[in-house]
């Protein structure tokens, strides 16, 4: 198994600062109030297509050699991956093809058909999503670019912690959601090497736990029927992100679905900033006390801001 | 009647940023994309207190006397003039009596009382807020500050306009949405100064047209049961802000709920920041065209944040 170092992250850095968004790192007085810590908002919702997965995406894309773009690249994706993949494909002028689930959030439908890819819906279980994809590579010869267990993509990802530590100096904790593990695998990358000294911690919705109890009993345990309303985070851990996850992180812990909600209205009301639900665990981490923050330092990768406004969990 | 000048505004500034941010400016490329302008955001939804009127509001208090502001400060607000009020005087150290109507939206109602003022609640009209100012004011010998129609409060506002145009130079159009008229008074008295051929039009509903009507006839007629979502621009124009208004503002235009709605949503959406119904009035009137800017550039005034999460108007 082909597994990404930080030398990688470095690398596609220099692919992904050409077309991505510089995230702005925001604080919030109030926030710090209320859980006695010091926390900095890396705000990947500000993202281009509102979502970190446009760093990975971009990365696999740009990687590619001219002879295997020209038949463009393919992915199941319920959301967010999907859309970064279009952008990151328009971008280079190939083709993306997309599978996605017919339940995907409208703005998410919208966004990737936005950005030209071919998208093909399938009934919303995995055995359709891979049985779909295969049948559209098939045809195309496409390169499947996986949405997390994928070598460019973990890499991708783990430039918004690269970005994190360099703008950010002695964080004693960094918190990231855990769905496909693309993302805290990235950060572990970045983490280890430019801040040994960090703890880095997966926070996950209780309803979907599997990065969890892969981590406690240190083996592979997918998820049977996640259910959360942090709809990035329902997919398992893939096998080269948790090969780097069960070494290089030193915790998982996981949050109920009341707390999600709860934090996700608190980063609304009090920072004025559109989150979507996945990207609140971290913070809902915190206000369960999972992770003690009094007096740290800590950053809070916010994933995305991407979810249908019409149906708000607010009332 | 003691009008300010732009030299007022210049002094406003000496002592607002001192306490409060200067704002970010953001663009959406697909908002651009979608208007066919160049659109610059002033962010005062990520002031202090979640709206611009913390900047006339900290110039109110901070330019009393040290006799006067003894006695503290009084206000009748829907609001975010209450809350901002609240949080000037704490940050002087002194009282802040605030009369609020007891219908205002509970966001509010908590962040008045948080800043610790005292509230006394009141019948929603205008003669109930008033009478009950009169008796608090009779009690506390306060220095009543009202929310727009004050010297010191206009001048105060007119150092978001400052700060747009000294970030962004070469506006064609600025546009502020109006309700009592103290945002686009001061925004008069800075742009008339700093640009004078930038076109600065003020944004309002259709169901709360008085400053629309007042422009066009060239005289004060208030609203009579002004009906909008935009809580923030239920008020009748103010003498003084009407006075600076009717020789300094190029037009005033009107725009539906509908429209409104519309435009927030945009904002949610493209731009991942909340902003309040009153702040989308600006784009509102873009969308139906009553301001045309195509290859224009164009500045927004965003004016505030704050709204119930559990009574939104998207469905």
């Amino acid at each position: 198994m082909n597994i990404p170092a930080y030398t990688d992250v470095v690398e596609a850095h220099l692919l992904v600062e050409r077309f991505a968004h510089r995230t702005p790192i925001l604080v919030s007085e109030s926030i710090n109030h209320i859980t006695g810590g010091e926390i900095y908002f890396k705000c990947e919702n500000f993202q281009k297509v509102g979502a970190f997965k446009f760093r990975g995406a971009t990365n696999a894309v740009m990687s590619l050699s001219d002879e295997e773009s020209i038949r463009g690249v393919g992915t199941h994706s319920s959301g967010n991956h999907a859309a970064a993949l279009a952008l990151a494909a328009r971008n280079r002028g190939v083709h993306a093809y997309v599978v996605m689930p017919e339940n995907a959030p409208e703005i998410k439908k919208k966004a990737v058909a936005g950005y030209g890819a071919k998208v093909t819906f399938c009934s919303p279980t995995l055995e359709a999503r891979e049985s779909a994809l295969v049948n559209v590579i098939a045809e195309t010869g496409a390169t499947e670019i996986h949405p997390y267990d994928n070598f460019e993509v973990i890499a991708g990802q783990g430039t918004a912690a690269k970005e994190l530590l360099e703008d950010e100096s002695s964080l004693d904790i960094v918190l990231a959601p855990v769905g496909g593990g693309g993302l805290l695998a990235g950060s572990a990358l970045s983490i280890r090497h430019l801040s040994p000294e960090t703890r880095l911690i997966g926070c996950e919705p209780a309803g979907a736990d599997d990065a969890y109890r892969s981590f406690k009993r240190g083996k592979l345990i997918p998820s049977v029927n996640p259910q959360t309303i942090a709809d990035g985070l329902l997919t398992s851990l893939g096998e080269r992100n948790f090969a780097i996850i069960k070494d290089s992180v030193d915790g998982i812990v996981t949050v109920s679905e009341e707390s999600i909600i709860r934090a996700m209205r608190l980063i609304w009301e009090r920072m004025k900033i559109i989150i979507e639900p996945s990207s609140a665990v971290p913070l809902a981490a915190i206000l369960e006390r999972k992770v003690e923050v009094q007096n740290q330092k800590v950053g809070i990768i916010v994933s995305g801001g991407n979810l249908d406004m019409g149906n708000l969990p607010f009332s």
